[in-house]
């Protein structure tokens, strides 16, 4: 049975989510079987929040939501993948994607634009 | 001091490969400071092997080696991207990526053509 989640002591496996219009890794996030299972029914992407211990369904609260367009499982059935549309801002900090600081020379440096100020 | 490696107890951070030229996502690991070091240093896609509990330089054995072109941070601190260039096949199955399955209509379809037999 893919996604295979115990093969993590916790039943949480990690998830990436992409942009599929603008390929972006937006962020990683954890994903039980819970999440998994409503995502698949609700078509928008849902997470385990290991900090509230609850079904976290992206955009509930900050209207941020992601579309979820496709899911793809890894070899090892231990990761997920969801491309999704993401509306607005993936980042809480009002980024596109929770992956705007760049390595360059030794130091991070942010590298792009804010899209929201709302926090997702 | 970014990424936190302290807010995994096991020092472990999920990294996710993501190719530079298909933008495909290529495979999530977990990275420890010293793969993230190594990492910098080599200019090559590094990783700690839960299974063997070593270091692993991606593609020593294989040849499929990932070179890094860019390394970014979420905004937590606690997952990193690494955009490369793959050679030859990321995923051991012979897949470019290892998210070679897609969840169609509620069941598992392989997706993408094997681009190599040697496992990596």
């Amino acid at each position: 049975m893919l996604p295979d989640f115990s093969k993590a002591p916790d039943g949480l496996l990690p998830a990436v989510a992409q942009d599929v219009r603008t390929q972006e890794v937006l962020m990683v996030a954890w994903v039980n079987r819970e999440a998994f299972e409503h995502a698949i029914k609700t078509g928008r992407a849902a997470y385990w929040s290991r900090s509230r211990k609850s079904l976290w369904v992206k955009g509930d609260t900050s209207g941020h939501l992601q579309k979820l367009r496709e899911i793809w499982v890894d070899c090892d059935g231990d990761s997920i993948l969801y491309r999704v549309e993401q509306t607005g801002a993936a980042c809480h900090d009002g980024y596109f994607s929770c992956f705007y600081r760049r390595l360059e020379n030794g130091a991070w440096s942010v590298e792009r634009e804010k899209v929201a100020e709302k926090p997702s």
